[in-house]
């Protein structure tokens, strides 16, 4: 047993590293030039999959997954790559989404020879349960009584979504997944398909994030929650026929928004600039950049995002706790995969050190982990911002392994293809 | 000139030094023990003032002032100390609140023998123009309508608050204030008065304070307004006649104390312990101590705060700016002040880097400055709470201080005493 993870401690040059142009990531962001994805256009789709018991105990008979497929899946059907959203994303990953022009939440990173290539790899993304983009969740309509479920939808945990997302593996007729990556939430499922689905997982990628979320990160959610449930537009939740509680959606984002940023990041991009000289409406005479940002970030998300979502997933975040109490042996006991951990130095909200502390609990475990600190200076948002030092480390780990995996088996041919 | 500030980097043994017991500032706390306060029952009484122009324009024939002293003036009125206070203070600062029983927001640390020693200084304490404990601010009758002033309450600055505490020497008699001392906001104001009014202050500190707001402290601060100017009770400031917009407060004093404190103090505290296991009435399985600790601190805040103070002092610390551009040098030609710098290590809303580029511009002007960097690991909240090591630094620099000032004047007692 070896107690020191492997660790690649990446210190760029900080601005010279990271295109001081590209520090946004593409999700509200007003995009300043016309984007052009390589992908060109695509659209997730809907499936109705078969359902399962939620870990408060809520049975589904079915369920609804939004989700997106980009490349080919190989006749092995060993090149899967599970791409698991954050918080606020869906299964539009990548590519122009032809209703709205705007490029996937992660166009930077999947592509045609991009950190996960589409040429290569057959991307699978789908929308969380519990979401508001196309699966099922608290604004979808509840069979039982021909109206949006609302509040009665029930608790949902990291498991459930990693659950419903299995099943859509089993209608793709895809026994094992190569990879499994995302960022923050994303990082968490991936974590759990390893831990709960130990059979169906190749190589796991969790990024920018953490076992269990500290008091810090529920906190920072509560306040978020906090201003949804305050709104007098909630009502309990029962708002679907009237006005959303849109003031408090707004808060929340807000909220999040600061907490995805470094320090140096928003000096950067903001400082002590103002937005424009007062005008008579305002109420005080200096209207920073920053607050315009904010506002701005606010508005463009409650046109995209459902309340009540909010409340389930930031819950579900502050549920996850992988161990539990249990000794990390015990947890990773039957666990099968590989492990790249990416942190990012200047990222406070899922800090290095919970990365660390999930490097250590994986290499007391005997696991193949191999861990990478990357001295970014763009907080939390690094992994959804293009980054070329992080591409190359998940690209070459991907291809890595990958052709390990292939090595692997053809040296096995009689055991493999019998 | 002497470019290194004299530098003690006082790293206490953690949790040795510090209670733990003692975690907590005295203001929204729900205290375990009764508290006893060794100064008895204090009240603030309040003064009408002569007026002044604010820096936005606005001409206030007279102004309340809400302010409390504790201890005896010297005949020579060389013992003043001017404690101010931050954001959600007042002029209470200590003893005990014949009303609500309470202590005051500084009784840690003012009193006979304590960080100042009400038993050698005359200590005073106004609440803030703009505030809503006894000063005139938004909530306060305006002469000219015989309605509340709302949100026609003028833009305050930092600087507007320390002139209307210059109208509170005055008035008692006071030339020159010995010292002046706060922590974040209050930090500011005793910059402001030694740069402002130089031939008013003989020794300045400030406590985990900043020359200005970074672009993070703003957008925190923006939440928080946005949390409250969309709550729809809030309706322009107008409320006074209905429902206030407590929502919005609530969640605005929220993300405040989530940024007053470290990763370090809330894990301690809260960790993921669970207040109580979940109740029907629950909407998620989980009900974690430091959700409900948030919503406590919510609750208790909009009793005493008006939602209009909090705009308007919140946005006075965002527009300050003691250099605004300038050189040090010029803006620190005339002050005559002696200073001590203290912050905090675990501080990451005002961090130890913004006290040192204060200690840096004072030592480039050379200033006479100490400074002191304290390991301690309770956020920004540090200054608030019990702290041996804290108050012993300060208390000695005002002993020493007080020392040198006496003897510097008995040695030439035919200038002094002609």
């Amino acid at each position: 047993m070896q107690d020191d993870p492997i660790v690649l401690n990446i210190s760029g040059s900080g601005s010279s590293s990271v295109n001081i142009v590209d520090d946004h990531d593409l999700q509200d962001s007003a995009l300043e030039t016309e984007y052009f994805s390589e992908l060109g256009q695509t659209s997730a789709g809907i499936v109705e999959l078969p359902g399962f018991r939620t870990q408060s105990g809520h049975l589904f008979d079915k369920i609804q997954l939004s989700f997106l497929t980009i490349g080919t899946l190989s006749p092995e059907k060993d090149n899967a790559v599970l791409v698991c959203h954050a918080l606020s994303g869906n299964a539009h990953v990548a590519g122009t989404d032809p209703d709205t022009g705007r490029p996937g939440w992660w166009d930077f990173h999947v592509g045609p020879g991009k950190t996960v290539d589409t040429d290569r790899f057959f991307v699978i993304c789908a929308n969380v349960i519990g979401g508001c983009n196309g699966s099922l969740g608290p604004s979808s309509i509840n069979p039982a009584t021909g109206r949006r479920y609302g509040m009665s939808f029930p608790p949902i945990t990291i498991r459930d979504m990693v659950t419903a997302q299995v099943q859509l593996l089993d209608y793709l007729g895809i026994q094992k997944v190569f990879a499994a990556l995302g960022g923050s939430m994303g990082g968490m499922q991936a974590l759990s398909l390893a831990v709960d689905y130990p059979d169906r997982l190749h190589a796991c990628i969790p990024l920018a994030t953490s076992m269990a979320h500290s008091a810090m990160q529920i906190a920072f959610n509560e306040v978020g929650r906090q201003a949804i449930v305050t709104d007098p537009n909630w009502k309990s939740g029962d708002y679907y026929e009237s006005s959303r509680p849109e003031h408090g959606l707004a808060v929340a984002r807000m909220v999040g928004h600061v907490t995805y940023l470094s320090e140096y990041a928003m000096r950067l991009k903001f400082g002590r600039k103002q937005q424009r000289p007062a005008v008579p409406e305002d109420i005080f005479p200096m209207f920073f950049t920053v607050e315009s940002y904010l506002q701005h970030q606010g508005e463009s998300f409650v046109k995209r995002f459902d309340p009540n979502s909010y409340l389930i997933i930031t819950k579900a975040l502050d549920m996850f706790d992988l161990l539990d109490g249990r000794h990390a042996s015990e947890v990773f006991r039957n666990v099968k995969s590989r492990f790249l951990i990416v942190s990012f130095e200047s990222d406070w909200l899922y800090s290095p050190a919970q990365s660390r502390e999930l490097v250590r609990a994986l290499k007391r475990s005997n696991m193949a982990v191999t861990y990478c600190n990357l001295d970014t200076p763009y907080g939390h948002d690094s992994f959804l911002i293009k980054n070329p030092e992080f591409s190359r480390i998940v690209r070459n780990f991907l291809y890595a392994e990958y052709r390990n995996l292939r090595e692997a088996r053809d040296e096995t041919p009689a055991l493999a293809h019998s």
